[in-house]
C-alpha cells in the first residue's frame, strides 16, 4: 500500500507512540475502545514552513464526542490537532468566549489562586469527572499538526487497535485535507512575494479509509464524517462514501448547521438528528445524542461477531 | 487608495470598533499608546470557508511584547488573531506544554476550585499584574481572523491613533499573508476533490505599510517585522524594506531562531540581539529586550517632534 509507505512516521516517533498506545490498550483490556480523530490537518507549502493550507476545525466535535464516549464507559485514544480543543479543558477556554481564562482567577489574601466558578457553570463536577477518567487511565492524547503526521499516526493507532477486534470503534472526525504537495515538490525556503502571483498545484491526498476498512481494522466499527457547504450534495455524497468504502456509518453535516443538525447514514437508513431551539438554549450538545446512538449500534456490531 | 476601499470593514463592525478604540484613546490621554498586531492571517479559498491558507504564528511575539509595553507604561491596542496567544493568559496555556490547564485545578472539600500554583511559577504575581492593567484600562483587545478583517481593522485603528501624533507606536508583529484570492474570484462552495488536482492562483496582497507610513500615521514610530527562513536574505531584505517604506525600524528574524535572535535595523545601524543559553534557561524572553530598546528610541522620536 503506497499510502502507508508515503506517510510513514519517523522511527523514533513511531516507537514512542506505539509503546504508549500498546500500554493504553493493555490497561483497558476488555473495554470498548475508541480511536477519535479531531481538528484540521496542516499542509505545508514550504519545507521550512511559514505558510500552509489548513482545514477549518477547532476540534469541538472530537473533544465533545470524546467526553460522551468516556461517559459511555469507552477508553479513548484521541488523535488531535496540536492546540485544538481538548475534552473537559475546552470548557475552560471556549474559542468564542468574550473572556480570557485569567479573568476567572482570583488571588486570595494568602496568595492562593481560586477559580470564580460562578462564571464557569459545572466546573467542579467537570474537574472531578476528568480526574476520575485520568485515574482510570481511560484517555490517551496523541498530537499531530501536519497531514503527514496525521496519516502516519492514524495508520499506527488503527493497526494497534486491530487487536481489539470488534470492540474497536474508529470515529474519524478530523477535517483532513483533500489536497497536498508531496515532499519532493516542496520549495525549501519561504516563497518570495517579489516573484509575483503565486501558482500552486496540489495533488489529491490518497484516501486512508480504503485500507483502514479493508486491511487494517476489518472488524472495527468505523464512523466517518462528510462535511459539505452545499445541502443538495450532502446525502448523496454520504451514501456514495458508505457504498464505496463499505464501512458502518457516515455522519453527514453542513458547515453552518453542524452543531445542531447531522444525518446518520447507514446501509439501510438515513436518520436525521436535530437539536430544538430549546435544547440549544439549555446547553445540549448534539454529540451526546450521536454518541448514544453509536454506542447502541456498536454494541449490536460486537454481538454480531 | 484602492487598498483601503478593497479591505473596508462592514459598517456595523467599523462603528463598533471605532467607538471602542476612541474611548480607549481618550481614557489614556497623554500616555504613549501602542498598536500591536499579532498572529497569522487566514486567506479563505472558498466563500463558505472550509479551507484556507494560513501563516504560521501562535502569536507569542505580540502577546509577550504587549506585556512588556504595558510594564513600560504604554497603553496597548492588541489587534490579534482569534485564538492566538494573549498576554498573561498565554502563561496559563502554553502551546507547547505537556499538560492541559485543567490538570492544574483542584477541587476542595467545600467545592471551591484552586490552581496548583507550584506548577505555574509566578502565576499569582501575573494575575495581580493583569488585574492592575485592566483596572487602569490600559489594554484593549481587538480580534481578527481573515486577511480582510486584519487589513480593515489595521487601517481603522491606525487612523484613530493618528490623533496621538508622535506618542503613537505601531508594532506590526502579525504574520500577514503575501498572497490572497480576491472576493470576486472565490468559489462559492467547498472545492470538490473528485474534480482532480487543485490549481490555485493567488494574487499579491497590496502592502499596507506604504499608506500607513505616508498617509495614515505620518508622525507615529513604526516598527515592522521581516521573517525569513534563509539567513542570507534577511539583513538585505530588512534594509530594503526600511528604505522602501521610510519608517523607523525593521526587526529581522529567522524562523528557527526567532525566540533567541533578532536584528534591529534602523537607517543608521543594524543591532543584533541574542539571548545566551543561560538567559534562555532562566526563562528570559527576547521581547523584554526588544521593547526596552524600542521604548528608548520612541522617546527620542517623541522629543524630536
Amino acid at each position: 500500500m503506497d499510502i502507508i509507505r508515503e506517510f510513514a512516521l519517523p522511527a523514533d516517533r513511531e516507537a514512542a507512540v506505539r509503546s504508549q498506545v500498546e500500554q493504553f490498550i493493555s490497561s483497558n483490556d476488555g473495554k470498548r475502545i475508541a480511536l477519535v480523530t479531531s481538528g484540521g490537518t496542516s499542509v505545508p507549502l514550504e519545507q521550512n514552513t511559514v505558510r500552509f493550507i489548513d482545514n477549518f476545525s477547532a476540534g469541538t466535535r472530537g473533544a465533545a464526542s470524546t467526553e460522551y464516549l468516556l461517559r459511555q464507559g469507552y477508553a479513548v485514544v484521541l488523535l488531535h490537532r496540536h492546540s485544538s480543543l481538548l475534552p473537559y479543558n475546552r470548557r475552560l477556554r471556549p474559542h468564542n468566549a468574550p473572556w480570557n481564562f485569567i479573568d476567572l482567577l482570583n488571588v486570595d489574601s494568602n496568595g492562593s489562586i481560586t477559580v470564580d466558578s460562578s462564571r464557569v457553570p459545572g466546573v467542579a463536577d467537570m474537574v472531578e469527572e476528568y480526574r476520575k477518567v485520568k485515574a482510570e487511565n481511560r484517555l490517551l492524547l496523541v498530537e499531530f499538526i501536519t497531514l503527514h503526521d496525521y496519516l502516519g499516526l492514524l495508520h499506527l493507532c488503527a493497526t494497534l487497535l486491530n487487536g481489539c477486534g470488534r470492540r474497536a470503534l474508529l470515529y474519524l472526525a478530523a477535517a483532513v485535507s483533500d489536497f497536498y504537495i508531496p515532499n519532493d515538490k516542496l520549495p525549501k525556503h519561504k516563497i518570495q512575494s517579489q516573484d509575483g502571483p503565486l501558482n500552486l498545484t496540489l495533488g489529491l491526498v490518497p484516501k486512508m479509509l480504503q485500507p483502514l476498512v479493508h486491511d487494517i481494522v476489518p472488524n472495527a466499527f468505523v464512523v466517518s464524517f462528510k462535511l459539505e457547504t452545499d445541502v443538495d450534495l450532502l446525502t448523496k455524497k454520504s451514501r456514495q462514501s458508505l457504498e464505496h468504502y463499505g464501512h458502518q456509518l457516515v455522519i453527514g453535516n453542513i458547515l453552518d448547521k453542524r452543531k445542531t443538525e447531522v444525518t446518520l447514514v447507514t446501509k439501510s437508513a438515513a436518520e436525521e438528528i436535530r437539536l430544538t431551539d430549546e435544547q440549544v438554549e439549555a446547553g445540549a450538545e448534539i454529540e451526546e445524542i450521536i454518541i448514544a446512538k453509536i454506542a447502541v449500534k456498536h454494541e449490536t456490531h460486537i454481538k454480531s461477531g
